[in-house]
């Protein structure tokens, strides 16, 4: 299993729902209650994130974590 | 948010799913390459997953993320 490309994938969705629901990532975090560099280095991959963290996320995201895993890891 | 009830609701999934493939705790923990004592406080819900250990988990779950994660967090 590749983590760093998972982390990366997940960003990527993270990044692509935040754009869907047209916030910048100052007003994510803000909502998210997470740090703006910390939630940078989330879209980025290069960070690990704990259940809690992609749930707080998730509602900032006005989604659920389904909506940002379909078939992560690859090949489930 | 009660992270509290969220961890007990993943957890309650994942114990669910891995009695849907019949496997034991020890089988799993063991295919997920995790410890069995950490995987058993993962089903109680007194541990807070990070990203990948959640998805090598769902690899010796045979499911994928969103399987576990529908309507997590509740409300979204």
């Amino acid at each position: 299993m590749d983590e760093g490309a998972i982390l990366q994938e997940l960003g990527t969705r993270i990044r692509a729902q935040r754009k869907r629901i047209g916030l910048t990532q100052e007003a994510l975090a803000l909502v998210a209650n997470v740090d703006r560099s910390y939630y940078g280095a989330v879209e980025r991959g290069e960070r690990n994130v704990t259940f809690t963290v992609l749930c707080r996320l998730c509602i900032a995201l006005r989604c659920d974590v389904a909506a940002l895993t379909e078939a992560l890891p690859p090949g489930e």
